[in-house]
């Protein structure tokens, strides 16, 4: 892996600080050469950034700015669980999305193409992922977005 | 494993053309001897062939076919992930169950039920496997199930 | 780890029986040194305890009370897929949760920390997990919480 965080400046790209969990888990649990990052929402600076649901009265896109949002914040959890080195990550090997949206809303793939992007635009080849992505009610904190990571470790 | 393409014939089964991911991601990740499938649709022909919610318009019946056909584009995602050899699949791991329903649904184990029949009957003992079921408002293309699929391969 | 049975009486928890998939699934599937355990729902005596959508009739506390048994209900599950040894586990790696809530709602995270301190409370460091939370429209049958869990085995 080339260095990632050369990358990311190339891009204009800051992680921001890892938040706290809302709760009692942790950010991260490597098992053997898996790294699996929890369910990370749209924050900056310690808030979330992006509350609502898409469609009504979410744009596209600003739901693909949150999933981007989430991917940076699941990105700095990453960060921390590789010890500050990204290099080591080896596969981004699966995202899950999850976008609170009513009934009718049917861009879903759309909105997560902001997270997906994102990985394939850092990562390169070894950014393309498995990904699952629906629809929910509500999120944590009324989040709109929210976008869980698996990767592959060296 | 015994021949897989045979057990499909036997069943009558024809694995649908692997649909064109909707996004920027990638079918499949395959990492250590685990094959993470991507969350498929009930797609025929390249397009969705079942819509909308359970409950209201789409009966059980309906919900039961979409998820047996999602389970088909998994196996044809999985299929392409062996090299065209189902018979490297060792064990059909974790199936995710998404049904698009309104609040006062509560048959979802028996629309996934599609799904997890159709791999017993294909994979035998090695088809049983762990599953979560929940319900979603709305699935990306107004598709009326998503499965996704985790397989340890040989 | 410590024993874990002894463990359990001191916390003055009994593991229930573990309950039947309500399909044509396992309750678990363990493969290489994970167990992946499929989505419990607030089980007791063969029925589901707690059901309902949080916020509208459930209140917060019975939320936690949901998540706190479907915790059970995995470990009741987790158990069998070591042999009874629950000494075995070495790490919860990862918990689903998926809360029943309206779109008004916000309030995941605590409700779902009533499967995480217990996680917490029982295996000691090794309980702190990955964690991705939801909301739901609807769940199998009519269940309030459905927690899914993922663990290394020693």
């Amino acid at each position: 892996m080339p260095d990632l965080d050369a990358r990311l400046a190339e891009l204009g790209l800051t992680l921001p600080t890892p938040m706290r969990p809302m709760a009692n888990y942790v950010p991260y649990v490597v098992t053997g050469n898996l790294a699996y990052v929890s369910g990370q929402v749209p924050a900056r600076d310690g808030h979330i950034a992006v509350t609502g649901k898409l469609g009504d009265p979410l744009t596209l896109d600003q739901g693909i700015e949150a999933a981007r949002l989430c991917f940076l914040n699941v990105l700095a959890q990453l960060r921390d669980a590789c010890g500050g080195e990204l290099g080591r990550v080896r596969r981004v090997v699966r995202l899950g999305g999850f976008i609170a949206a009513p009934p009718a809303f049917t861009q879903h793939a759309l909105v997560m193409n902001g997270a997906s992007d994102l990985a394939v635009a850092i990562f390169g080849d070894a950014g393309r992922h498995a990904r699952s992505t629906i629809g929910v009610p509500s999120l944590p904190g009324d989040a709109a977005v929210e976008v869980e990571g698996l990767f592959e470790l060296a």
